[in-house]
């Protein structure tokens, strides 16, 4: 039985900086029956972003720029409710670009059937995707941390930041978190046992890194840019990686800042490369392999962010430009199925 | 017979922007005979490179700053004259630091002797020296180009731009080098065998490299930093590679300009990695070997910027910087010695 009315939120403005909720427009639609090859997906948990915030600008990122009008692109995870597509049956638990809007309709590409694992069902939105697999990839890959080198990273309590510095601890580096407030700061050092934490809003960060890097950074994994990603240049190790995961501090256009120092990449023989998630996709089953691991053995801790409801969902991209939120920022739109019944026979593992 | 006097340039106060003579002060001193170990080396050419600028600064590059009062650092050719050192006898060639003066006294440590080589004694300061090491080991090491990509090379017509691009297209790349003049870029363009040349000075250079470069700039290597490696990024393909060997328009701070666009390399997947020269002098005979190879081919040109008098090396420097420099730029303290005999014995080779 087809639902006859969707809720959506529509991006109807370009923001100027902060997101406001009069960029969007709520709007509510009929339904039409599906067509041949098409699914209902109804979202249940829509994935909070900063790379939301990119896709709301007027150029294309890596993505195409959304059209003024249309519905705000968003990944989540949702049930299947309706299918006239033999790829999938109702009750599947799929993943991909839902969008903010209560019901998606699809001809099923870019929707991936999520297997059934030992995980609640947030943990689909982390630690085992799209976040798990950035953490993984961009520290192992692209950073290659050696045992005993000094790994530096931003945003050190945020969904990717948390995983990176534990996978990194995992790997044997010194592992020194940079958080905005001191709850972030004590959770990092108590629960994710990093070797030092720095709150950049009230310590002197040169000063600190400095007496928690005497021997400099030989990796700095940068989720913010501008002048934290500044600061961090002047503190490199010989051959330092610099890994290019986000820069959120320059996504609302409101702090921007150009690091004055690239030249240092010379002194320095280092670098800095970006890289996305995306490419990894193919190798995401190396990754979550490790990870169920790891959840399992109680070596990787992660926190969810669980806002409820759909009309708060650009309330919820705020909080991540703000600080204030508290790990993976998720937006419940509507129940979580009943937990898949193998669930039951995997290992325990901690949650917070 | 030891000579009795020596002229120097002491580095006596810290530039601010250009550098003037009156940064340096002009010094004849008795020299002393010398003591057990110690070699006299006569310079006959010394080499000036954007480094030198560097070097005067009161911060550490990636050598120690240097103290006021201090003989110019600088890296030369010469002819030991008188040997206390068992490695040296008289008449050797080396090549090393041997400072802005008219005559080195020194413990041997850094002085590398020259091997004979079928080429101009200049040479040894540019296309087989710290030159070719610097284009051959940052293209290919750092860069890794592969036939058919795109490479851009700033300062293209430059000692090092010039090697790159060459290199570049006997490793089958499309080419196109950046420079400041026609005269310059004609050289690119007729005799280096560039596929196409974008004077910056009178050219709108956005809308030059997309013009060249249809499908994204694949390596862009980096002489000059600033405004130019802003609007590189602005143009990279998927996976580029930006090597920063230079940043020279940054080395006076008068033109300071950070690129307001490092995200971009997320966007990209691509890389900024810095490198010098002295982590390849180990494999320095890799490169030589190629590059005498290709100039016996008359497949590398490459020219010198020949200045007379030691009197007139900081004139010199500043020609790096105003851009009116052709090639590798040299100042010549004394004579050359006559060349090696076997020089004979190999082929002939262009060198303009």
């Amino acid at each position: 039985m087809i639902p006859r009315f969707n809720q959506r939120w529509l991006l109807t403005a370009r923001p100027q900086g902060h997101v406001r909720e009069s960029d969007f427009t709520w709007n509510e639609s009929a339904l039409e029956a599906l067509e041949d090859g098409q699914i209902l997906v109804r979202t249940v948990h829509l994935s909070i972003d900063p790379t939301n915030r990119l896709w709301m600008n007027e150029a294309d990122s890596y993505l195409p720029a959304m059209p003024l009008g249309s519905v705000m692109r968003g990944s989540g995870i949702g049930v299947v409710e309706g299918s006239r597509n033999s790829r999938f049956v109702p009750g599947d638990v799929v993943q991909g670009l839902t969008g903010w809007q209560r019901y998606a309709v699809s001809d099923g590409r870019g929707f991936a059937k999520l297997p059934p694992l030992p995980v609640p069902f947030t943990a689909y939105l982390g630690a085992l995707g799209h976040i798990g697999i950035t953490a993984f990839f961009g520290l192992l890959d692209i950073g290659k941390p050696k045992a005993g080198e000094t790994l530096v990273v931003s945003a050190g309590a945020g969904a990717v930041g948390s995983l990176v510095g534990q996978i990194g601890k995992i790997k044997g580096c010194r592992v020194v978190g940079i958080a905005g407030s001191e709850d972030k700061c004590r959770w990092m050092r108590d629960k994710l046992g990093f070797d030092a934490v720095i709150n950049y809003r009230i310590e002197n960060l040169p000063e600190a890194i400095r007496r928690h890097c005497p021997e400099g950074i030989d990796i700095y994994f940068d989720n913010v840019g501008g002048k934290i990603l500044e600061v961090a240049m002047d503190h490199l190790a010989m051959r330092a990686r610099i890994v290019a995961c986000g820069m959120i501090s320059q996504y609302n256009a409101t702090d921007m800042h150009s690091p004055v120092n690239l030249a240092t990449l010379i002194v320095k023989r280092a670098r800095i490369e970006g890289f996305l998630c995306l490419d990894y996709y193919d190798r995401s089953m190396e990754a979550i392999g490790e990870i169920v691991e790891w959840l399992s053995a109680g070596k990787l801790h992660y926190r969810v962010d669980l806002m409820d409801g759909l009309e708060n969902a650009p309330k919820a991209l705020n909080r991540l430009f703000d600080g204030s939120n508290l790990g993976k920022m998720v937006v419940r739109v509507s129940e979580e199925p009943a937990a898949a019944s193998q669930a039951q026979t995997y290992p325990q593992y901690p949650l917070n």
